[in-house]
This record gives C-alpha cells, sequence and structure tokens, in this order.
C-alpha cells in the first residue's frame, strides 16, 4: 500500500468540492494558487498544505504607476539602418512593443546610451547625434554613406512580460496590465519588504510562500505587433539600470558599456562566448539577488511559512548552481518539467531540503480545449521526466493553472492518478537512495557547472532547429546509468583533471560557449587534454567539438578525433578511408542512424581510425585510439531511444569498459535499467506506449526476461 | 557543302593507312604524336599539318642523371607527430613516394627547412633539431609535450609526375621513369637550349611545335604506396628551389619562408586566401617562365614552325590570363575539354591566333577496354563543350592517345565524325562571329581575371564534393546568352565600379578564396558594393556569399540580401518569415531544386525579403530589393539543365531585365538559342540524348515551334 502525498494541485474560487475529489485521485497534499486564481475560505478548509505565489516585483500598479521610473530597464538595439549619406535619422522603437516597452529619457542619452557604426564598430561621438523624444528617432551627423548605424539605448520595461503572456492567452482583455518594478531601486525596495511584511500578516493560513519569483525577468522582448521577438532563459538584460550600472563600477572598480549587454545585437546569450565583464555582471547581479532574497525568505521563515522559489520567470540572479544561491536559505525550489533534461535541472539543485516538478500540460485553454486530448501530453511529459527522476528524484510533483478548466477532461485527471502513482512508488522502492552509476561522464564547455542541464537551452524546454542534434545528449544522458557533472574549461585548463572523470564530452557549433570558440587555440587546454586522453581518458565530440581554425586543423584534436572537419583548405588532398567497420560495440544496437542537423565534410586522417557511419562522402560516427583513451566522434545526436542507446555505448566504448555496460542493462533499447544497491531492488522501465520484451542483464551476470505493458514501470528485488 | 579540317588525330608508328581513313572519315586535317607514341614517315607522308609534341625538362635521363641536383624541387610537410616527451622524433618521407621524391641535402636543411611548433605555430630554432639523412628523420630537443610538430623540407622530383601516371596506367613495366630538371639551374637551362635547338634542325618535317607544357608541373605529389597524395592544378609548389629563392629575395627585395609554400600543411591551394607573399611568387615564377618560354617560341618560328602550348601539365608560370602571358608570343594554346567551363578557358585565351581543344576521351586502354562504349562519353563532353563553343569558339578540335586503340570501336569513330561535323558546321554559320549577349555578370573572387574560368577547380574538371555545387555556377554561364568576366576585389574596392557590369557573382565556402574571407571586413569594399547595387546593380550570392563574422553579422551584405545564416549567436532572436513566394519569375521553369550540398540555416531579416524556397526551416533560394538594385540568394548551384535556366532567370532578375531574356529564348529548357546578328543566324540546340519540343522567341517577338532530334543543333537565317 503506497502512501498518498508529494503532490501538489492548483484551485481556485468556488471549486472546493470538485477539488476535494481530485485530490483524493491524485492523491494531492498540498494547493496552489496560480497567476490569475485565488484560493477561497473552503479549499484552504480542505485540511491541505496550502502554497500561495508571490509576487515580489509587481501587481502593485497603485504604487509603481507613482514612480515609473523604477520600472526595470533594458538595453535594446535599433535596427541596422544604412546611411545614404551623411546624415541618418534612426527610429530606434520601430519593432518594439510600446505596450512593454518605453525609452528611458529620464537618465542623459548622451551619458547612458551608444551610437554606433555597425560596418567598422567605432562608438560615434556623443557630439555627433541628437534624440528626437517625441518621436523616438536619433538623428546622426557626419555619417559615412553606405555605412550601417545602430542605436544602443536604455528603456523601460512598463508590462511584466510573462503576465502579458498570461494576460494574451487567457483574454483577459482591459484587466489593467502589471507594471513591474525594480527592487534596486529605493522606493520599490522599501514598498516590496513593506508589501510583503503585510501580506504575511494577512495571509496566516498559508503555509509556503512560492516566490514567483524574485526580481529579474529573463529576456523576453515583444515587436511592434505584440509579438514575441527576442527570448533568452539566460538572459540577464532587464536586470539593468544606471543605479545598476553605476554599483557595479564601484564593486569591481571598472565600467560597463551599453555594448556589454547589447553585443552586436546578439546580447549575450548562453551560445555567446561569455567575456569577462559579462561574467562580473552576473557575478555582481547573483550576489545583490541573493542578498535581497534571502531576506523575504528570513522574513517567511520568520512567520513559521517555508519559502521556496520558481525556477522560472523573474529567476534572473538566483541560479541555483552559482556561488551566491546557497546564501538565499530557500526551503525548496520548484521547476517547470518539460523533459528530462530540465527534471535533472531541478532534482539536482544543491542546498534545498526538496524539489518539486510542476508537470505539463499547463491548465489553460491552449491545450485544454474542445477535442483535444491534454492526457497524451501528460504522458509523454511523464515518460521523459521518470527516466530522469530514477536518476535523480525530485521530491514532489504538481500542476498549474485552472483546475476547473482540467476538470472537464476526465481522462486526463485518469493519466495524472496513474502518473502520482506511479511517481509515489518510485520514492517508496528506492526511499531517495542512489541508484547504481556505471561511469562519470563531464560535460565540458564554457559555462561549466553554472549552468547544470542547461547547455544548448534557449527558451526552457522549448525545441531549437539548431540545439536539438546537441540537447539530446543532455537527454539522453538525464536517464542513463552515468553520474553526469558539468565542468567548464577552467576546469581542465592549468591544472590536474580530476580522475574520477571517465569520459568528457564537447558538443556544439563552431564558435559557440558550448563547443569552445577561440579557447581551443589554447596550448595548454589542448596539451592537458591530449595528456589525459593518452593515459586512458575518453572524449567524445559531437557537431564541432575542438573546433577553431589554427595551424592547418580546424578540430584542434583532430589528432585524437583522427578526423578533421573539411573547410574547403585542404581539397587538394586526397582523402583515402571510407571504408566503414559494420560490425562494432558502439553500433551493436543501432538499425538506423539520427544524426539531426548532422555534420557535413567530415573526413579520416588516416587508416586507423574506425569508421562506423559513412554516408554521403563524409564521416557521421567514428571512433580512434590515442595512446590508452579511446575518442567518438559523433555528427548529432537528436534524443530517441535508439540515440540514448548509441551514447550510452559510445560513453562506455571510449572509457574503455564495455563490459560493465552489462551489469543491469536492457537487450531492448525501448527499455531501462535502474537498480538501488542500497535497497536491494531495482525497477525495469518501458519508456514507450507499447507492449515491449526485453531480456534484464542483473549485476551477477545472471539474466532475465521480462514483458512490458506501456509504459509500465516494474520493481524486482533482489539478493 | 561544309569545308573539312579543324581536327587534329594521333597517330603512331606502323599505323599510316589506318590514320588516313579515320583523317578522312573526321575530315583531320593535321596529326600529333602523343607521350609514349612517335610518328613515322608513312604517316607524315599523308600530307597533313604535323604536331610533335615536344617535353623541354624530361625525357633525358642521359643528362639529368650526371646533374641530379638539377632536378626540380618542392617543398613537403611531413606528418603532424605529437611530442610525448621533451624529445621527438619525426620520420619526415614516411607518408611520401620514394620513386618521386627524394629529400634535398644538398642544400643546408638548417637554412632552408623549417621545424614547426603547430600547436602554438612558433618556429623552432635550428640548434634544437638535427637531421638523420641515413633514415630521413628529424630528431627535435626540448620538446613541449603533447604539442604537434612538423617538419618542412625541401626535396627533389626525380620522376615526371605526368609520365609517371602514363606509365603506370599503361603498365610501361621497366621503360625508365622519366626525370624532370629544372631550367633556372645552369647546366638544365643550356642543356635545354641546345637540345631544342638540335630538335629543330633534326625534325624539318614537323609543322608545329606542342610544347607539352613548359617548364614546372602543376603540384601532383604520391604517397608511400604509390597513390596520388595531393594534386593542385593551380600549384607553384614544384617551381621552388634555392636558385630560384635567391632570385625573388633579390628581385623584390624580401626573403621568402618554407611556410609560404606550405601554409599550414595546406599548401596555397587556390581556395586558400592568397598571401601578398605568394601572389609575389606567381608574379616572379610567372614572368621568368615567359621570359625563358619566349625564347623558345622564337627559335621555333625561326625555323617557320609554330609554337603552340597544351595548356596542362608543366603549364605553371604561363597562366594564359596573366599579365606576362602575351609576351611569350605563342601562336595558339591547346587545353584538354572536360566541360563547358574548360572550354571556355581556353576559347577565351587572349594574345593568341588560334586555340585547340583536347577532347575527351584520351584513347587509353582506362577507357577504351573491351566491354566499353567510348562513345557515351565523347557525345557528353561534346554536348557540353558545345553549348561553349556556341559562346566562344575555339579554332580547332582534337583527341590524344592510341589511335590504333580507338579504332577498335567502330561506333566510338562514327560518333566523333558526327561531333567534328557539327564543330565545323558552327565555324560554317557564325564564322566566329560575336553572339548576342543579353547580359554582362562578374564572377567576384580574390583571383579575379587570372583565374578566368579556373574558379572553384582542384584538379583540371574533375568533380569536388566540396565545390561542384558552386562549379555549376561557371558551367551554367560558359554557355549562356550572357558576357563572362572574372573580376578581383581590387576591381571593386575603392574604384568606380565598371558600369558595364550588370550582375555579380559572389558564391562559394565561407573562409575560401572565393567567397572572399575576411575582405568582407573591409568598409571601402562594403560600402561600395552597397552604393552600386542601391543604384540598380545585381548582386547574386551563392552559398556563403559576403561572409564574415563581423558586427552581428555573418553575411556582411545581409541587409542587401535581406537574409542572413544563423550561426548560433542570435537564436534568442524569433524568425517569422517562412512564406513562400509560389510565383516568380525566377521559379517560373523551376520543377524541382537542385542545391547541391546547399547551405543550412539562411533564415529571413524582414518580411520585405521574397522567399522562393523554405524547407527544412530554413531557406534556400530568396530575392530582395535593395535600392533599385535587387540581389538573389541561392544555397548551391550544381551544374544541370534545371539550373542553368535557374540562374539564367536568376540573373536577368537581379539586372531587371527580365524582358530581354525573351530574346532568342528557348521555353523548353532542354534547349538553347543563340543567334549571331552580324550574320543574321541563329541556332536551336538539343543538350539531351531525347527528342525535345520548343517554341523559341525570336529577337521580334515572334515565336517559332520547333521538334529537335536528340544531340540536334538546329540553324536558320533571318532577315
Amino acid at each position: 500500500m503506497i502512501e498518498k502525498g508529494r503532490v501538489t494541485i492548483p484551485s481556485e474560487e468556488g471549486f472546493a468540492e470538485q477539488t476535494k475529489m481530485i485530490a483524493e485521485k491524485w492523491g494531492a497534499d498540498a494547493i496552489r494558487d496560480s497567476d490569475g486564481t485565488e484560493l477561497d475560505a473552503a479549499v484552504k478548509a480542505l485540511g491541505k498544505k496550502i502554497y500561495a505565489a508571490y509576487f515580489p516585483t509587481r501587481g502593485h500598479n497603485e504604487f509603481i504607476e507613482k514612480h515609473m521610473d523604477e520600472c526595470p530597464q533594458m538595453y535594446l538595439m535599433s535596427e541596422r539602418v544604412v546611411a545614404m549619406e551623411e546624415q541618418v535619422t534612426i527610429p530606434f522603437m520601430e519593432t518594439y512593443y510600446e505596450e512593454q516597452l518605453t525609452p528611458n529619457y529620464h537618465d542623459n542619452p548622451k551619458q547612458y546610451w551608444e551610437v554606433i557604426n555597425r560596418t567598422t564598430g567605432e562608438i560615434i561621438s556623443v557630439d555627433l547625434w541628437d534624440v528626437n523624444t517625441e518621436n523616438h528617432t536619433v538623428t546622426i551627423h557626419g555619417t559615412i554613406p553606405w555605412h550601417q548605424y545602430t542605436v544602443s539605448f536604455l528603456a523601460y520595461i512598463i508590462w511584466d512580460p510573462v503576465e502579458m503572456y498570461n494576460h494574451l492567452t487567457n483574454n483577459w482583455g482591459d484587466k489593467p496590465h502589471e507594471i513591474p518594478f525594480d527592487i534596486r531601486q529605493p522606493a520599490s525596495n522599501q514598498f516590496m519588504f513593506r508589501t510583503f511584511a503585510n501580506w504575511l500578516e494577512e495571509n496566516p493560513d498559508v503555509d509556503v510562500v512560492r516566490f514567483t519569483t524574485f526580481f529579474y525577468q529573463f529576456s523576453l522582448v515583444f515587436n511592434q505587433l505584440g509579438q514575441e521577438k527576442f527570448v533568452d532563459w539566460f538572459g540577464y538584460g532587464a536586470s539593468v539600470s544606471v543605479k545598476a550600472l553605476k554599483e557595479f563600477e564601484e564593486e569591481k572598480g571598472y565600467a560597463l558599456r551599453p555594448e556589454d549587454f547589447i553585443d552586436e545585437g546578439y546580447y549575450p546569450s548562453s551560445f555567446r562566448i561569455p567575456t569577462q565583464r559579462y561574467l562580473d555582471y552576473i557575478d555582481f547581479t547573483a550576489k545583490f539577488v541573493s542578498q535581497t532574497a534571502k531576506k523575504l525568505v528570513d522574513m517567511a521563515h520568520e512567520k513559521n511559512k517555508e519559502a521556496i522559489m520558481f525556477l522560472g520567470d523573474q529567476w534572473i540572479g538566483t541560479e541555483p548552481y552559482g556561488k551566491y544561491f546557497e546564501e538565499i536559505g530557500l526551503d525548496a525550489v520548484v521547476g517547470s518539467v518539460g523533459d528530462g533534461t530540465t527534471l535533472r535541472m531541478i532534482a539536482d539543485i544543491p542546498h534545498v531540503k526538496y524539489t518539486e516538478g510542476r508537470f505539463l500540460p499547463y491548465f489553460f485553454p491552449d491545450t485544454f480545449f474542445e477535442g483535444n486530448d491534454p492526457s497524451i501530453e501528460a504522458m509523454e511529459n511523464w515518460l521523459c521526466a521518470r527516466r530522469a527522476i530514477l536518476r535523480k528524484p525530485i521530491d514532489r510533483m504538481g500542476y498549474g493553472g485552472y483546475l476547473s478548466l482540467a476538470n472537464k477532461f476526465p481522462k486526463f485527471i485518469d493519466t495524472v492518478s496513474a502518473i502520482t502513482n506511479q511517481f509515489r512508488e518510485i520514492h517508496a522502492h528506492t526511499k531517495g537512495r542512489k541508484p547504481y552509476s556505471g561511469l562519470k561522464v563531464a560535460v565540458l564547455n564554457c559555462w561549466g557547472r553554472l549552468r547544470t542541464w542547461q547547455a544548448f537551452t534557449v527558451a526552457h524546454a522549448l525545441y531549437c532547429k539548431e540545439a536539438y542534434s546537441y540537447h539530446g545528449i543532455l537527454e539522453a544522458l538525464s536517464g542513463m546509468n552515468v553520474d553526469v557533472e558539468f565542468i567548464s574549461f577552467d576546469d581542465v585548463m592549468e591544472k590536474e583533471i580530476d580522475s574520477s572523470i571517465d569520459v568528457m564530452i564537447n558538443a556544439g557549433d563552431f564558435g559557440t560557449a558550448f563547443s569552445g570558440g577561440e579557447i581551443w587555440k589554447n596550448e595548454k587546454l589542448v596539451a592537458n587534454l591530449r595528456s589525459w586522453i593518452h593515459q586512458g581518458g575518453g572524449f567524445v565530440g559531437v557537431g564541432e567539438p575542438t573546433a577553431w581554425q589554427h595551424q592547418g586543423r580546424f578540430f584542434q584534436l583532430a589528432d585524437c578525433f583522427g578526423l578533421d572537419k573539411e573547410v574547403g583548405f585542404s581539397l587538394s588532398t586526397d582523402k583515402y578511408f571510407k571504408e566503414v567497420t559494420e560490425k562494432h560495440f558502439i553500433t551493436e544496437d543501432t538499425s538506423s542512424f539520427h544524426f539531426g542537423e548532422s555534420m557535413k565534410n567530415i573526413y579520416s586522417l588516416h587508416a586507423d581510425t574506425t569508421i562506423l557511419e559513412f554516408s554521403n562522402d563524409e564521416i557521421h560516427l567514428a571512433t580512434n585510439e590515442f595512446g590508452k583513451g579511446r575518442t567518438v566522434y559523433i555528427a548529432g545526436l537528436p534524443y530517441c531511444l535508439e540515440n540514448t542507446r548509441l551514447l550510452m555505448r559510445a560513453l562506455y566504448y571510449a572509457a574503455g569498459k564495455e563490459a560493465d555496460m552489462y551489469h543491469w542493462f536492457s537487450t531492448n533499447l525501448h527499455c531501462e535499467v535502474n537498480v538501488y544497491p542500497e535497497q536491494n531492488v531495482y525497477c525495469v522501465i518501458n519508456n514507450t506506449n507499447d507492449v515491449q520484451e526485453t531480456i534484464v542483464y542483473l549485476g551477477n551476470d545472471s539474466q532475465k526476461a521480462c514483458i512490458l505493458k506501456p509504459n509500465e514501470i516494474v520493481w524486482e528485488e533482489y539478493e
């Protein structure tokens, strides 16, 4: 008999009865409100733990409307305009949404804006341009004809973009736009603390304060048509202000430029190689945010309420793997579970008592509409998450949105009760103990630990054409029986490399922070890795690993990979090696290859390279030996069960631990096995919606045949 | 009744009778020998013009064996070797063919070789390495562990690689290897002139001296297994010697380094951006070669013989579009016709009385073997060439190899007689007059005029995976009713752009000499082109045109194209524009698209860009307006008749001359029309082996239906 609990559900006014019924079905022990809903007395009387979402920096227009100069700000770049003569006028707001953004004329543009010649990169002297605050234009004088110019300007954010999204999605009509405020500013800071203190007084029956989130929204900018124009879940842009810039200069001893935030119009996304200046700003902001958030958390604790944070919306500066996170003193983090990767991002968070996943779909009309079956998305979401939970469990799960809407879909209600039962079952069996891992794998990129499980992400858990062929690596790893850590180039540069690492993965497109860019010119990095591999390290490269054009090579570890990418410079050199090794440990279970966006023109440097896939006159999968070490090259690895198996085999092979793979192993790649030695229990999961047969290799080399129902998880004890 | 002539055939000893018969069938008026064949008295007595191949720098082992230090030389790079300790030994000859190459120990290695740390790029001091001339190794001391090292060494070429190829292909067995000599060296120089003088005396019945070629072989290097290792039809590497280096320093005032020829192991292929140092060396060599060749030509003329050059083997330094070519004073150039592009490369050569094409297949056993039908290759070769001949005719055509071998294939004999008749017919109708051109198109790259019709070429007319999607542009242009010229960035940099140019084409992969590489950072270049396009110029980009990562753009003329390539830095910016314009002038005749290797992640920058093909969530064909000008972007253009039509439409559209396209136009893209206004004659050709029906638009807007037999060419006079 499995205990109930571990589940949080949303509710709303006048829905107590049905809430009680659904709570019963799902074994829910906590109830939350959501953006746009409130819990009434009847619901609160159901005897469940009560979560209240708290928005520290919005929802008080009565205050902020009196202090519009304390709205959060952002550096934005105008469109690029070509000068046809010696003067040009740039309507810099033209492609921005005036309901969301308005230029900051309060702080002197001549001091805080930049006009740049984008053909040469030079900054235009402030005497050569004027701002017209009526029609939001900048006129530049003495321009060079046929050069391109841009204006980098400061703008106030006057509509909270998440509330804007919910507002538009749910047609909240003339509901006033919630105006955000920046608690770095004096009045807002004071107001926030005072308001929270009052709120604590007024809400004695709330058990858990669910901060949604703290202070700074990730970058989310809309265009003149109200469409999303720019989204970066990691973007620090909306935390900027003149006050912040001044305090940064005091703290770090140098001043930032608008260009540090504009970055040629790319804005410093996590795909860009971070500059030291930008890393300093992240550090500066994280420190301030953490210290301020700590005060709110302490206030909640004083009132005997738990303080938890939603890892989403205004999470900028609270990065859970950053060095200031611990001191916030949160009881828990709750985050949205888009897939196994985001599940692990939440589950692996250190320094909290528990973690909670908010599962999909969100109970909003964009999914819950007549004719649609939300239970399909719910089960897909669960299957991805379950693999990851079995490696590192979240402690609680939940859903969000309008429960009344979900209640109209009975099949969905049943599916979720099956899911919540499986979830509790996992805890009942594993008691949160660690599963067996056969390897330790380190993902190597510019961000390292700070962005654990966050590589290759543009918008949280959303598909991206240029990223999915790399993100699949993380998704595969999230449920694989290996330990995973994320390391940066600093971790392997001039120091002894952690000997517990079996395999490193470097993956990404040339020039991005994930591949590494120019750092591959660094002789110490390259020499250190060569030595490590030669002594037995495994190195797996995906896409354009170790890529930088230097001294006749594109892949700087081409010698270790035994291959390189032909970029057009060595076409005169004959490429002899095209023969595929058909039977190999890595491809043993592969029936067809899926390289996603793949990579072109990869060729073998010598006969020793073992080519495992060769088509269109190029290599997409190969392995090579370098001393005692092994490398594997993969052209791309979108997530699917076939690729999960391919990657697992590649990792065990690269580590030279092929034999170990056959402990707690499923012959059928649609199933996976996890074992919990401390509990003497293992489970076999069916990751598909079909019946699967498989042979399970146990730890003692004995084998066991099993047949699993769709989505089934089977638990077995062993001696 | 068409006159005979304009055709050269090979012959050989004891083959006079059959030669006479074939000469009759083909209307041949000239007979040549080939490498490995000689003409006997009986053949010479046939009353045809006699060509004798002359090899100025090989075929005299009795001489060169006494002066082996005068063999041609080449800088070669060893394999890259990783140092594991503080000493490493590099067997630098390991991957070279010792029958072809032997190290030059005669000139002091410490003075003329270079040892380089390829991890840092630094040159290793000569005191830190020693050469072992016994086993051809270099030992380097004080190496940094895990860095890579290479040796750049001088080697003598002791087997002429073309004779080697013929030798191996025809199993000449123990026939001695022909050892080449370098006529920059004193004894060889003297020997060459003396030998040629004697030869002229001994061969009074030769009418035409066919130099094959002059002095320096293009780069052709074989590996330890006797396989081709490196081939660059433009490579100047085999013209190097210590004497050349010294004379270069005297003439240019600075010394070259081995690295100027090694180029990180790429060797300076025409795909590499040429350095000024390398361009200086080309100039230095071309000047010397031309001046020396002129003396041979003058000697031939004194004996009332024509002097013609085969544009092939030892052609280095004789580039026909270079500034010294004219002074050689040649009567003609003969070249191998691989396709329409190579035909035009020959036909467009200035400063000669006539040009001659040597068609394929060559009468060698690799094509003429039992069961194979060489007439198929002959007809394919002719159909490609014919398109080009109708734009700019070569004056003569011919074949090479063993006529006795060809004679065993009667169908081939008949096919060639049909071909030669069509060829003479063309001359009879056009009298060499210029056909109508609707546009002037300029191909823009680093080489410009010097490499007219030679862009995207690795080995003469051979397929290359990374080049065919660009080379197709030239092949399409070679037979299109437009004037074509090749211009360099200097031609459009700081000067008024030639106003007669309707459309420019910039095509190639990022970083190559054909796309242009870092030159796209040059503000003057970019501004000048923007201005030119804005005033009405057409600009067509293929692949990665104007590509250099700078100031937030990958394509530096992205604003003109209305699109850019997503390289992973702007993934956070929403890409809205995916709508395809189905009906458009450019795609009017296109049923299916062929982009060859194509290009990934091209996206539109704004709604104004007209997208003509969109698949895999990326653009492969689009057009945009910039001021009065138009641009067209194409992801790749391998040669086929569909793409020829697509390019023609793109060019006329970019030029804003759509209406003009319909003069002398075939509605069926498998046919083409050429008109010769001065002769009041036009022709319609069928470029396929099937019957084709088409409607021909005449100059006066009237139309005429036509049905053409396979391969047919139809001539019509008009008022």
